[in-house]
């Protein structure tokens, strides 16, 4: 699929006046303000060089004060903008296609506080993920929080993405570790609902509305974040069996024995685990056989041992449902276990096209999705290759499809929204999402409609045209 | 304080037309519509006496179909509705004190379904705490929202509240146990963001709008719960210390020790331990000697093993934090323990007026709150007698302030937004919140938007306007 082929809007903006360029870079000073293209082009594309966009206009704000400021002079011009941290999202959401002015939260990288009593750390927009794990660890604390994209992405995409990771399974998902935000209104406005508060029960909660919205409501400047007790001991398994199924009752042992201390659990398919020891750097299969169905599981405790909870898991689940396992005997072990995880999107690249769905059924359906939804693609392109992987304990699969061996890429690629209807007919008749972690951005715009409750969408276009009634904030996005 | 003098609206409401009764009375069914005035006492009343409203008619639908009838015919109408569920809010949220429609939930009591592989559980509005939590139970289990009320309060009436209870510390408030909602809007639209999925991000998050939203934005009809592994193990210690700063500096250590395995600490002050053991029936305070302060924790883990970890947790803090604590040795000495902290507020009772604060503040701040409000209120009143208790792991006191012995109790009451002024100040200058866990209601409604950030107070204004044009939602409740 190509940027053309996703019906993005391209129809003409005008030119930025001169003058009005002036009076943006007047708010974030001379070398704040970016128009030269080959600077801008940095903002304007993205890793997989799946969209281009263009901007006249690059905004790098240095306060909370000169977002509103930005914000304020974009509403009195009717300029659009689009907000963007580390630039790593997935969908197309934090670039600017239509020639929007960018805004760079990037400059906005101070950890205000970190209250290690109350267990909070209140982080400006654009702090690296990476950064703000680092920091959490140096006062013995965890912000568990973990993604591909941990060293460049940045609190605010996190939070405007809610991203989702491999820790979700015990920690939740970004939304589930913010417990207040600072956002910057279309017309400049500042909400300060930044908060270090567990319980606060006056008024409505505002700042979930944010959380997820893609900068279509508004421009996340800061956020107060959850920390954790740092984990003392953290075990790891690689796990061999025969199905999806036999996965899921060992997730439900695993559950039932460890509770949150069950930190990943992530099931890997024969092809997944395949491509990556075939096409990753350095990477092994743990087990000395194949296995149809492979299962990666972390428990990481506050006890020194997470050593026998995990045993006694494997053991329980050794007779009738796991058929091989190793547990990790070193830190460099566990390493390899999970840079045959780590290096799966990037192994299938080298088997030729793939086409990706993000998506979420309910944890008990999993097994039946997979089913269902490999039958179906392979009636719809014979030869396709299902590769699904992701986090069973979510019920978050990423299940991408590899071309026939030898087929046509570009003919491949050309039915990504057929085979996409196919896979989402099964998602949605599960109750599941068609968009579990990555978002909507433009990717997925179009579908919104038809899988989102008509009383929902009616009323996140009340929400949209309450908050931004200009339509400024990163247009096209989401609705 | 009595309710006349609490600046609630009591500007008349012209009374019901009959052919209008008669409309409603056609939605739900000749049974279900009550215009008997001895009947409709018990909606209109609520346990403490503190507030008395009138009601024409109380609609008790049996269906989510009927419930949007209903809001439809009172959007045409414009006849205002107050939804209730348990009728056990402290706030006066759910008490029609203006002649309004009463709207009860309680036949809403379905348990849709439970899904033990997801771990959810599908919820009506009426369904009654205590049955959700013995419906988990049931299938091995934990719904672990927990509060006094849990007899007769309800699932509806929770999330309405966002209620918080005693196991907030791990499991979080009740909003944090909700995948999804169904809700009907003033105008009989039904929104429907039931879900069983973790991870979904498709479009704006909007079922957290309505929870903690006290029935203004719409009427709460049933709810995707999550469920968790039951327990395997509970050990429960009361332990002695002397300060405030002690038992932050033991929370510190438990939760170090034993993260989310930590699921109660309650912190409580020697006159609250005396009055309960004074005025409670069958308390008695487990410790050989006094002690200034006291903490109740009670550790719960997924393993067979509760007691190890909470013997290293007090023999670390032994030394220097805690100067003596007691294991329960069994199941009734545990309830015991509990039994000392349940009849905490009852027990303030027979020592005359007692002014209450639910408040909450940044969980370091805990001590240092509590030298200052009770040099405040001791200040304002010689004698007052503050009697603290609460979750300290929340961040959350109950911080009520019993008369000085032999006070007139009504010129003492009559205090009470005297002596709420002193307090909130202190908490709202450590960045607290003025209700925790009960809501605004009635009873906080004049000091919400002193409290709270002012570009807040416009959205929610501006989103109670969107979602409830007519203003029949609830009236006169929250803004």
């Amino acid at each position: 699929m190509k940027e053309d082929e996703m019906n993005i809007n391209k129809s003409a903006t005008p030119p930025l006046a001169p003058e009005l360029i002036e009076q943006f870079r007047k708010i974030v000073g001379e070398r704040h303000a970016i128009t030269d293209a080959a600077d801008i082009e940095a903002y304007v594309t993205e890793e997989r060089n799946l969209f281009h966009g263009r901007s006249p206009l690059v905004l790098r704000p240095g306060s909370t004060a000169e977002v509103a400021a930005i914000c304020k002079l974009a509403s009195e011009h009717r300029i659009a903008l689009v907000p963007q941290g580390g630039n790593t999202g997935l969908v197309g959401g934090q670039t600017p296609h239509n020639g929007e002015v960018v805004v760079s939260l990037r400059r906005l990288d101070k950890i205000r506080e970190v209250d290690t009593a109350s267990n909070t750390m209140t982080c400006e927009a654009g702090v690296v993920l990476q950064i703000a794990q680092q920091k959490a660890s140096d006062v013995d604390r965890l912000f568990p929080l973990s993604l591909g994209a941990e060293g460049s992405c940045t609190i605010g995409g996190n939070l405007s993405t809610n991203a989702g990771g491999t820790a979700a399974l015990a920690y939740g998902v970004a939304r589930e570790m913010a417990l207040g935000l600072e956002v910057v209104l279309a017309d400049g406005r500042v909400l300060n609902v930044l908060s270090k508060l567990k319980k606060d029960n006056t008024g409505y909660n505002l700042h979930n509305l944010f959380i997820g919205a893609e900068g279509t409501l508004g421009i996340i400047t800061a956020a107060t974040l959850k920390l954790f007790p740092k984990p003392r001991a953290v075990e790891t398994a690689f796990v061999g069996l025969k199905s999806p199924e036999a996965a899921l009752k060992l997730l439900t042992i695993a559950q039932g024995e460890a509770a949150n201390a069950l930190t990943s659990f992530e099931l890997l398919s024969e092809m997944a685990v395949d491509f990556s020891v075939r096409h990753g750097i350095d990477v092994r299969d743990p087990l000395s056989e194949k296995h149809p169905w492979y299962v990666l599981m972390e428990l990481s405790t506050a006890s020194d041992d997470a050593r026998t909870p995990l045993e006694t898991i494997l053991t329980r689940a050794m007779e009738e449902i796991v058929d091989d396992a190793v547990i990790a005997a070193s830190l460099a072990q566990r390493n390899n276990f999970w840079k045959l995880r780590e290096e799966m999107s990037a192994a299938q690249k080298p088997e030729g096209g793939s086409i990706k769905h993000d998506i979420s059924v309910p944890v008990a359906a999993v097994p039946a999705f997979i089913e269902e939804a490999n039958a179906a693609v392979v009636k719809l392109i014979p030869g396709a290759r299902p590769v699904p992987f992701g986090h069973l304990g979510d019920g978050n699969l990423h299940y991408n499809v590899s071309q026939p061996i030898g087929a046509n890429t570009a003919d491949y690629l050309a039915r990504w929204h057929e085979m996409n209807a196919v896979v989402f007919e099964i998602v949605l008749r599960m109750g599941g999402s068609i968009s579990a972690e990555h978002g909507i951005g433009v990717l997925k715009r179009d579908e919104l409609p038809e899988v989102k409750d008509k009383t929902a969408i009616e009323l996140m276009r009340q929400i949209k045209a309450m908050l931004d009634p200009l339509g400024i904030m990163n247009p096209g996005k989401v609705l």
